[in-house]
């Protein structure tokens, strides 16, 4: 299984290394009875679905994983608001910036099929895609908006403009960027039943799949007991 | 004094409400010894300077202020990763989204004799400011490029797009968002220390001055104490 | 109404300061459509309710609560795990320490009627109160250990010994010591979910309810949403 | 290498599992350049001495290790409270209890040339050690009175007293508990840079040199930045 995970139209999701184990989990959850567990069997399960359904979450902070992601800013932003909104604060979050000039400015351009219509009984989020042709139509009116937001910042840059305030020419919600997560099991599962809710913003939603995909596999019976089933 | 400091062209600091004074630092530094200052005294003010040339930083967690906060999302953006990049992680935060359709949308533009060059010597920050002849046409281009965004922006909610994808075409990074900012004493003046630092964007030291000028009154020796001196 | 409540022999809780009420909650959640309540009407109060049932927390962290607390080691040690255990970590903490002679060691004893029996199917927490004989009985033997334990610690101090070795001939689970917390709302009633339940130890759960009976008249919508009945 | 430390007379640290490596420091502090380094070379050791001199932390909390201690209270007490009063909050803890009957109990005693005196220009830590003559009488006078307040726990458990009321008999500060411990590079570093410093208590700073032993080979380079030369 690879380790990384396409996303969008041009972003991924990639897990760097994960710690522990399930078995993490339920170590430290016995420590007043100074038993090991070596293997999981049917009690560290049964173990792991009572701390999960009693809230008893402090095991799960023994367990970690670190991820790179490349997203539209909007997305960003999003997966940040969680972070400091909660108060899961076990997360190490380092991010590229535009105050620098490096690589070369890249965004993220919805689909003919992928743009979708305002919802009907909700203030936010999204309801059904609408006719491809008008999201062709907005598609194509989006490529030449970012285009023309991209001259207007090099124009800047070539009349000696800092970085940091020629930006502000760029349609910055659709730019990729880049940032580093390390997070504890907890603090994962929390932002999965978050951003997999049938209410939060597409986008993220499916960088949540991605993350979902790398964790599962090394930490299943947390993973089981800890993120509510979505469809 | 008035609790609102007026910020760039359209933004603003608003202090809600503090929460203690330096007596709540020299009072929780002491408990060990069951003494209470009801009045800040000589000895209580070496203490506050011991405490923070020591680093020892918990007293400085029983004192808190909130504020409300007007600002470009790339100021807001800045705030933001210096707290979840750093590891203070005693702040709430709550902040206005463009899922929703609610106010209309309003912008930061630098004024003509406002754009500013890029640096000589480093990656990132800025100079000294270019020709106002520039400015002025940088300035109005940005006009410009905003209206387009936001025509746009209003044609796709009018073809019945979602608030969360139709943003996509907003200049996000000048894009004014609301917020409100609950922190600790300790918190803030290591907000200040890195925002008032010289390389630190200028836009968002515009606002560490209003949020120093805001809680100095309320703390004065511990703001003189903790904050580095910056001309 | 005083802000100070007595609680186990010598104990006591004490509120220093509240900042922030009901309506730092409701602005807090509503600042996406900058408006402000000046006054609790029963839209915010069921903007609380709601709030509080879809675990969107992070409004009631601009809401914080400064306590002094007397209490022993014993209690002082589950606060602490409970705030180092979860992730909920706004909190300032600063505690008095035997590494100091200061005051007099003081000692929680309970009385002849409050001693507990184990419990009958758990392996944590008490049943029923023991026969008064018993309990008298044990009493005695308590005082009598302590002053033993005193004397040897006075003992060591006489001969020169540093005050944080001797402390080793203190019986620490019921010495008395001090410290401030400062809290946001969202802690303080996360704490009071977990200590006001029937399996906590019932010595911390009467420091729970002072804490409940000190902050409940400040912030009456959000402790009734946020924290669970218990009988 | 063995991964486990010996310390005081029944004590031990344990490193568990460590996540990441000087490269995991790395790699984050350059996310804005998207290059990623797979050996540490003389540049990379060059940018961790100038993230630690400059105070740009963030980067040093994407490397992780997972630790079992096993300690006196006392040395508990103390490591708890560097991590509740700093606000280096990205840390796991998981405690035994005496609340359960599990373990027998067990207690630090310090040997005959083990006793210290009290510090001549300090109000806590200690001086020289005392006369083994001294320390000796002090060291049987320990053991009988932790046999005296066994003795006593076992009385009261024998009349069916709750584990959670009996411990108050035992000698807490000496009691052996166990816990698990996963921390970041940057909280691990700052505790040891507290701990290892000449004025903590004698015992804790034993636990941090084991923890330093533990993970400076995994780390080296963040190590030699972060942690200050202590003789």
């Amino acid at each position: 299984m690879s380790n990384k995970i396409t996303v969008l139209d041009k972003g991924y999701v990639r897990l760097i290394e994960p710690m522990g184990s399930d078995l993490s989990v339920v170590n430290a959850a016995r420590v007043s009875f100074d038993k090991e567990s070596g293997r999981i069997d049917d009690r560290d399960k049964r173990l792991i679905q009572f701390l999960a359904r009693e809230g008893h979450t402090s095991p799960f902070r023994h367990a970690f994983a670190s991820f790179e992601i490349y997203a539209p800013l909007m997305v960003a932003r999003q997966w940040f608001k969680y972070i400091v909104g909660s108060d899961h604060a076990m997360d190490g979050w380092n991010e590229s910036s535009r105050r620098y000039i490096t690589e070369e400015p890249t965004f993220y351009v919805p689909g003919k099929e992928e743009w979708r219509s305002a919802p009907e009984n909700s203030k936010q989020g999204s309801g059904k895609p609408v006719d491809p042709l008008i999201g062709n139509m907005l598609m194509n009116e989006m490529e030449n908006h970012i285009r023309k937001g991209e001259a207007l910042y090099n124009f800047a840059i070539e009349q000696g403009i800092c970085a940091e305030q020629a930006r502000l020419f760029l349609p910055a919600y659709s730019l990729y960027v880049r940032w580093r997560w390390t997070a504890s099991l907890q603090s994962i599962c929390h932002f999965l039943n978050e951003r997999l809710a049938s209410d939060a913003q597409n986008e993220i939603t499916q960088y949540a799949k991605g993350v979902y995909e790398l964790v599962e596999p090394h930490f299943p019976e947390s993973v089981k007991a800890l993120v509510k089933q979505h469809e």
